[in-house]
């Protein structure tokens, strides 16, 4: 069974209601949207990813045989709801903003129209997709910001939330500007570059890291990259200075070596002087442990001289934001625009898109506004029809078309977005359009 | 393709280590430990998970035709060595603290002896998998102290890294003590009980309140848990007390009500009392919306009428601590004890064994100490063989039996780790002969 494709992969109260629809004859058109409500604390704008991964969720949704068995055996559902579930599939239309669009709160990058069981059904894997791939993208595309210039790659799978989270950071990373991942699988599945060279095991494995060096060398003379610290860090650039010669004699070249541990930008200005003053001014210092935004921009600006950063765990669980407040709503049924008013919790009801308006050179983001489907204004739609009747309109975009589009993008954030720490909010306004449709709907709710 | 059992869901550094062992004919029996170096600020123990997961997965590594393949087609690596991964199976010992034990920093919850080769590969897998598992039934722990007489149901599939990492929230909570999970997959995978009634939406895609209250009834008469807040928390709650005669003539009871915003123990102390008033003094109260253990707390200690919690995103993704930091190191190689030095990261050597002792009246841990394997010291020993030469000991605990032993074991922490604040310490002291042992790897390794 592959639980990541699983129809079963959604919460109990998505078969309850269907069910209830189902007993009611309720399938009428609902339009549902998914948003974000707030930033966390540290980020001034996000970066979509993940509609790839919904629109293929969309296209092959169906209950297995075995799963309609399964649900049949709990005793919760009627054998003429397990027959109507056999033969759920999508068949709606969906709008988005593009992978890799830079987006704010209250703006929909997702919009999806269907009969309402399929509209509803989809909610837990569609955010699920959404919400992980556009923290992870979002978070990346903070390490971008701070160090444009160098190769930053993905090491997080090990600390990851289980296998998808890994493989999907993988690709969230790269589609936000990262050179590439140590993930394999990402590599096959997603054509992204990848990385990587030894652990502190295999130094130890051996009885001395000159052995190791070498040993490591001849398995692959065409990508040395030695881990250094795995004892005393200069210690060990000293001894990779020791074995280059003999290496060098064969043919190999020594690309490079990577720091783990201690005051990275020390032993990297250390590390670096031995290597020069050793005749291997060529060989690169890559470095990771510990690392994200925060560690890069300090690292870069003391000046140290490190060519690459592999950066874990920080940026696989976006460590200090692992979480969206985001939410995939009900905003039409029927015809009739809807929205929730819990408290705290209120919406904004139609179907919307995204007007964004540029400073006069159209270099930089100014403003966006919120409107209702059909109310042209000026500046750029951002929401795109991707889907009709259950089809995909295109197919599949290119992992590197939506990595160029996310860099665009970001070359066009205003300044003061570009920071790392908390900035005044991008201007999002609401349309008079939109106000005007929310009152309507609070006159229609019969509450 | 199923991603989650891909012998490519690996780290590439494992792949050119592997070619390097292979070139240098490295096969000795190395040995590698996974624990904890260091609690998150906020945690005083851990409850160890995943092991199954983690069996399962070396029972059945292996690259399939089409793996190869595109391992060969990257140019990274010869031909011969493909050959050699063709074979790879694991076919080494493991040894274990079974899931649902109690443990602290530096203690091995782990330890794999294998020719270095397979020992070295399976880390990435078996870090991700023990780690994410650990991290979540460790938080899930201390919702489950707050309030043990609550049911508390894992609500956070959505917001979950992918659609692994909610699965296998929903065990590890569940293994930890909580009474279910909303995820439906969870259910049919490890029968766990599922729960589910309604989103805002369905509310919303009906005329009215009571009408929506009405249809969810009639289409799952024993399952009547109605949600009360899309509009206004009390008027809600009127209008379960206005439809409940008509549905009790039907013969329906309305089970419960849900609460998912705003101040949740003021609307459940008003709901109660309309509840009451109107018959209704059976209908329970659940409540769910930004959950974790304090608010949990908040909300019991503010003597709020509330039977049950579903707990989502700040579970899920483990929100104030989402990672671990762990390892998985090389400890012995070749019958040589083996330890890191990294400044920051150094590692104690050799095969472990840890007991525990409790005290007098044998009710609360009182100390453990951690030792080689073969020094036998008073106590109970907590790591004990699961596989050898590749083949389980005994077949996959159930997991209500991993449910039953974290349940005892939190039973018998001592008070001060039963609080949800940063405590003490628990004593976890090192054996004169681990100590002695650390001191001949230093001095044998030629550095």
């Amino acid at each position: 069974m592959n639980s990541n494709t699983s129809a079963l992969l959604t919460d109990l109260y998505m078969l309850t209601m269907l069910q209830g629809f189902f007993h009611e004859g309720m399938e009428a058109p609902a339009t549902y949207e998914f948003f974000v409500r707030d930033l966390p604390p540290e980020r001034g704008f996000l970066l979509a990813a993940g509609l790839e991964q919904v629109l293929k969720y969309l296209e092959t949704l169906r209950f297995t045989e075995q799963e309609l068995a399964w649900l049949a055996s709990t005793e919760r559902f009627d054998q003429n709801f397990v027959d109507y579930l056999a033969k759920l599939r999508f068949a709606g239309d969906v709008y988005a903003m593009p992978e890799g669009t830079v987006f704010f709160p209250n703006e929909p990058i997702l919009r999806v129209t269907a009969p309402i069981p399929q509209a509803q059904f989809i909610e837990t894997r569609v955010i699920n997709l959404l919400h992980f791939q556009t923290l992870l993208a979002s978070k990346a595309a903070r390490c971008v910001l701070v160090a444009p210039e160098k190769l930053l790659v993905d090491f997080g799978l090990r600390r990851a939330h289980g296998a998808e989270a890994g493989l999907l950071a993988a690709r969230a990373a790269y589609l936000a500007g990262f050179g590439g991942t140590a993930t394999v699988l990402a590599g096959k599945e997603y054509d992204i570059p990848i990385f990587g060279t030894m652990a502190h095991s295999f130094i130890q494995a051996h009885d001395s890291e000159p052995a190791a060096f070498e040993g490591f060398a001849h398995a692959q003379p065409n990508n040395v990259v030695l881990l250094i610290d795995t004892y005393d860090t200069e210690a060990g650039a000293r001894k990779v200075v020791e074995v280059a010669p003999r290496l060098k004699a064969e043919g190999i070249a020594i690309k490079g070596v990577r720091l783990d541990s201690g005051n990275l930008a020390e032993h990297a200005r250390k590390v670096r002087k031995i290597l020069d003053e050793g005749g291997l001014s060529r060989t690169n210092i890559f470095s990771s442990g510990n690392l994200d935004e925060h560690m890069l921009r300090e690292l870069l600006r003391s000046g140290a001289p490190i060519d690459g950063f592999g950066i874990g765990t920080r940026l696989d669980t976006s460590a200090d934001a692992p979480y969206l407040d985001c939410a995939y709503k009900l905003v039409e049924y029927a015809g009739h625009p809807r929205r929730k008013r819990s408290e705290g919790k209120a919406t904004w009801p139609g179907r919307k898109q995204v007007y964004r308006s540029y400073n006069a050179q159209g270099r930089y983001m100014q403003t966006d506004i919120i409107t209702i489907e059909g109310d042209v204004l000026p500046g750029e739609p951002l929401i795109q029809a991707v889907m009709k009747g259950g089809q995909r309109l295109r197919s599949a975009e290119p992992l590197h078309e939506s990595r160029e589009r996310a860099s665009r993008q970001l070359a066009q954030l205003p300044e003061h977005l570009r920071a790392l720490d908390t900035t005044p909010p991008f201007s999002v306004t609401i349309s008079p359009a939109l106000e005007a449709l929310a009152s309507q709907a609070d006159r229609e709710v019969a509450s």
